[in-house]
Formats: C-alpha cells, sequence, structure tokens
C-alpha cells in the first residue's frame, strides 16, 4: 500500500465525478488516498489563484506521501516558477516523495531539475489516466511498478515503418543491437512547454541526455517550428538519443497539401545525426508508461525493440 | 515612381486572383513591379521547397529594387535560417533595398538584425492587405510613405481604457507628456515567431530596445505562455519599452471562465515596471502602421497619444 497526494497546481478539474472515479480507481488498487483542499478549486481556467496553487504544491511537499500525483495538466505552471519553494521541493523529494504528472506538469518537472538537480517522474494523472471508463492496464501496470518501487526500466516496440525510417538516418552502427546511451540523464516532456522554457533559468542544461518530447492538438507545421528551435539552440545535437512519443489531436487541412508528421519526422532527421526513436508510449493517450526525469538511464535498441533501464530507486 | 519586388519565402500562395489584385493595386499607384518566378510555386504547404525560397530570397536580394515585399506569411522561414545568405542580403539592404512583411517573415527580419545589424520593415504582405477588396488607407499610407523614403515616424492613439491601464501600471513619470524611449531599437514582430528564435543565434540581444509585439490565433492563455517566456529570459525588462499590436480570431471558451486576454495584459503589467503600451496598429489587421525594425528611434506619449519617431532614412 501506497499513500498518494492529489493536487492540482494547473488548470481546473471541471468534471468531479470522473475526478472522483479516478480517485477511487487508486483506492480500489489498496493506496492511502489523500486530496489536496484545493484540488477541485476554481479561478479563471486554473485550479485556483496563483496563491493557492503555489500552497497546494506546498502541502503536496509537506505531505510526505510516497506520491504527490496531479489531477491534471492544462495551464498555469509556467506563471509559477519563479515563486516554486524548490528547497521545499527537493527536501520533499529527497524525503520519498515522487512528484507524477505530464502535460503542463512538465514546466515543474524541468524547472525542479534545472533548480534542485531532483528527479520527478513524467506519468499519468488524475483527470487524463485513472478518470478513463477503462484506465489502461500498461499505465497501470508502470503506476504500480513505480508506486512499489520495483521500476527499474520499461520497454517499447518501434513499428515496423518507423524501424525503417530509424535505420534509414545515418546511423551506421545501429544496424542491429546497440546501446544507443549509457549513463544518460533523461528528461523531457511536453514540446510546448519545454519550448516555453527556452531561454529562463528553469530550462535544464543537459549534455549527453536522452531527450523525450509529445505533443497534443499542435499542427505539425508547429511541431516542426519547436523541433526547430531546438535544432537550432543546439540542444538536440547535445543529445545521446531523442525519443518521439504520441503527437495526436491535430488536423491537417487542404493548404498542407502532403504536409504532415512524417514530413516533420524527415526534415528532423535530415538535419542532426543523434539518433531518433519514435513511437514511445508516452503523451496525451491512454498507453502512457512512467519515466524518471532526471534519472540516468541507459537506452538499447535491439531490432525493433527499445528499452530504457535505470538503476533501481531505494525512495 | 518606386520598384517593388514581390517574392514567397514561406508559405504558398493559393489564391492567384487575389494576388493579381493586390499586384494591381501597387501597379495603379504608379510603381514598377516585379513578380519572383516562384512567387507562385508551391511544395507542400510552402511557395516552393526550402532551395526554390532561399532562391527567392537571392533574387529579391539582387533585383536592385526599393523594396523587397512579401507574397504573405504562413510558415517556413525558421527553418531556412541557418541557410539564408546573410552577407548578400547585407549589401542587398545597404544598396537600398527595403525588405517589408510581417508574420513569419519576423523570423527573417530578427536573423537579420541578429547577424547584419541591418534594418528591414513591418509592414504589409501582398494577401493579407494589397489583396483585400479595400485595402486600407492607413496602411496604404505608410507603405507610400515608406516607398518615397519620407516616413519619419507613425503615432496612434490609446483607447480611454487603455490609457486608464496604462496609467494604472505604476509609472509615477508617466502622468501626461513624457519621452518613454529615446534612441532605442526597435525590434519585434510576431510572438510566436520571436519566441521560436529565443535561445537560438537568430534571436537578436537588445538591450533598452523597443520592444513590439502581435500574434493571431493563440488563445490568451498560450499568449500569456509566451510572454511569460520573455518575462523569465529577461528580455521584457530589458526593453525601454513593449508596445502591444493586435491579438485576435481566438476563440474563449467555456473553462476560460473570466480569463482573457485582459487578464494576460494585468498579469504581464504586475510583473514588469518596463511601460507596457497597447493599440498599436499592427498585426494581423487592415489597419498596419509600418515599423523600421533594428532602427533607433524615440517613443514619446502625451495623454493617449503615442508617437515613435525615427530619423529620415536617405535609403
Amino acid at each position: 500500500m501506497s499513500s498518494i497526494y492529489i493536487f492540482s497546481p494547473s488548470g481546473a478539474v471541471r468534471d468531479r465525478k470522473a475526478f472522483k472515479k479516478g480517485v477511487s480507481v487508486l483506492k480500489a488498487l489498496g493506496h492511502n488516498v489523500q486530496v489536496d483542499p484545493d484540488a477541485l478549486s476554481s479561478h479563471e481556467r486554473f485550479a485556483g489563484n496563483d496563491e493557492t496553487r503555489l500552497q497546494a504544491i506546498d502541502r503536496a511537499c509537506e505531505s510526505g506521501c510516497d506520491v504527490a500525483l496531479i489531477s491534471r495538466g492544462g495551464y498555469g505552471l509556467t506563471r509559477l516558477l519563479p515563486k516554486l519553494n524548490y528547497s521545499k521541493i527537493k527536501k520533499a523529494i529527497r524525503g520519498g516523495t515522487k512528484f507524477v504528472g505530464f502535460s503542463d506538469f512538465t514546466a515543474f518537472q524541468l524547472a525542479v531539475l534545472s533548480k534542485t538537480g531532483e528527479m520527478t517522474w513524467s506519468g499519468p494523472s488524475v483527470m487524463d489516466d485513472l478518470a478513463l471508463d477503462e484506465p489502461d492496464d500498461i499505465m497501470l501496470g508502470c503506476l504500480e511498478d513505480l508506486l512499489s518501487a520495483q521500476v527499474e526500466g520499461s520497454g517499447w516496440a518501434l513499428k515496423k515503418s518507423a524501424l525503417d525510417s530509424f535505420l534509414e538516418q545515418s546511423h551506421p552502427k545501429c544496424s542491429s543491437a546497440l546501446t544507443l546511451a549509457k549513463d544518460a540523464v533523461l528528461w523531457g516532456g511536453n514540446l510546448s512547454v519545454l519550448c516555453s522554457l527556452i531561454g529562463t533559468p528553469y530550462c535544464p542544461s543537459i549534455k549527453g541526455g536522452v531527450l523525450f518530447l509529445e505533443d497534443t492538438a499542435e499542427h505539425p507545421y508547429r511541431i516542426e517550428r519547436m523541433l526547430n528551435q531546438l535544432l537550432l539552440t543546439g540542444i538536440l545535437k547535445d543529445q545521446k538519443a531523442i525519443l518521439l512519443g504520441q503527437f495526436n489531436r491535430y488536423a491537417l487541412n487542404a493548404h498542407d497539401k502532403g504536409f504532415n508528421f512524417s514530413k516533420v519526422l524527415a526534415f528532423l532527421r535530415s538535419q542532426i545525426k543523434t539518433p531518433v526513436l519514435t513511437d514511445l508510449p508516452f503523451g496525451h493517450v491512454p498507453v502512457k508508461i512512467c519515466l524518471p526525469v532526471g534519472q540516468r538511464v541507459t537506452l538499447t535498441r535491439e531490432n525493433n525493440e527499445c528499452f530504457l533501464l535505470w538503476p533501481h530507486n531505494h525512495h
């Protein structure tokens, strides 16, 4: 049994029934769930005004729970970054609390990594994942592994076309089995949120890392513009590998005339030698693995099987 | 009579009739108009592939025309930035060619300012402005001023509510008439495009400047996230003034619950002492003044009247 503290650092939760269902799923798994008093607060589009959400983050830190899990993403964390109590967050993480979330939570995760060097988890949110009619088994399994501190890695398979595209990129060493990265800092999250941190003190400077990215409701031209920013800053070439999660919920239109996500991917691969692996089960999708942001990992690929491994975490 | 070279560095022109109408408006004003051979080319969503558009930019440089005017914005310049021939562009500008455009063209303008220190003009495009059923008189007047090299400044009026909001921001010195900036570099353009350059070698480092911004089809939360990035990078506090043009074509939704552009503006003003002036007639709107990017300007305000003045340009 683990203790889970649910809090709302970003957007307001509107569907209270779904929220309760998500909480009940965690309780049914045998966990002790505490809900922050402002988890359902609302101010404009936010889960309470800035002060309310800062206090909710403080309480998550003070909870002493095994996991501090966000209710949902949305928008709201970037404007809090200068006011976060980083020493309190660091103390909570060192004390054993794992912060878990994704999407807008990327801002928190990268700021914490940048300011404290501490690790957080990219993983589910209550509303996006646990409140689903049928929460995904892989997502639940990864969350359980994380809660039981048994998790030491995760893997996924490249679709045939994705493997072909990967091999087309010039990686002479990559023909069959290969360690693509060793002892490399895993970092990343939502592409839009990451790009909104570039040039600020809240964007970690990671060299030789493994960068994972996902986004939703962004047209491929916008995805390309953001990836191009990461290219032009030099961030991409400084990584050992780029992992692309799911990019979804965008609509192509008549003006695109064949421009699509595959073209973006081809452009990206034409610009860098850094291996770009796709199909990572992460993003605004039900099938979602948990990824330790700030953890040193080993990334291997054997044929179409990719593995991310990290040291056993004793927290 | 001026010579105008029309070229397409970004998105493909789809409406050829409208394009011809825009060209005819310029001809009717007595100008010698040259249309680049690839002005109407199309590759995916672009006005030709990267090489085609780079060559179109080269030809605009070689044209010797008084003005090189874009057909339209869209998307496509950021991915060309490392391949632009900056010395050729510099030579063309020094030779007297004024590059004019906006939106995606912001990438070109800021990259040129960053790499060469040369001045370009934020102003109309053929498709957005000249091809309109009734091209705006102010836009045409400003363009004529620019073409005749008579332009030495521009002014606009703050609406009463905008003046009140401006005065509410803590500017003790700003009660009546005031020079807000003197000999300050004017720069800026489209907010999304500017933000996509942060951290790259194509974002100019301007201290003590006057920064102008506009955007279209971006929800206020996204505008706030971008302005917040400019805040957190320190770019905003380094300016003498921020000029906000038009932010339009977004839809608020039920989740916003009162969050809107005014709230974004109030947040911005709560975070910095730099004066923020609104109502600048610039953006994705018909009423559009021409602004010299990279030019040193004086910014004054007297009651609700704002003036941007710059030295007579003999090019």
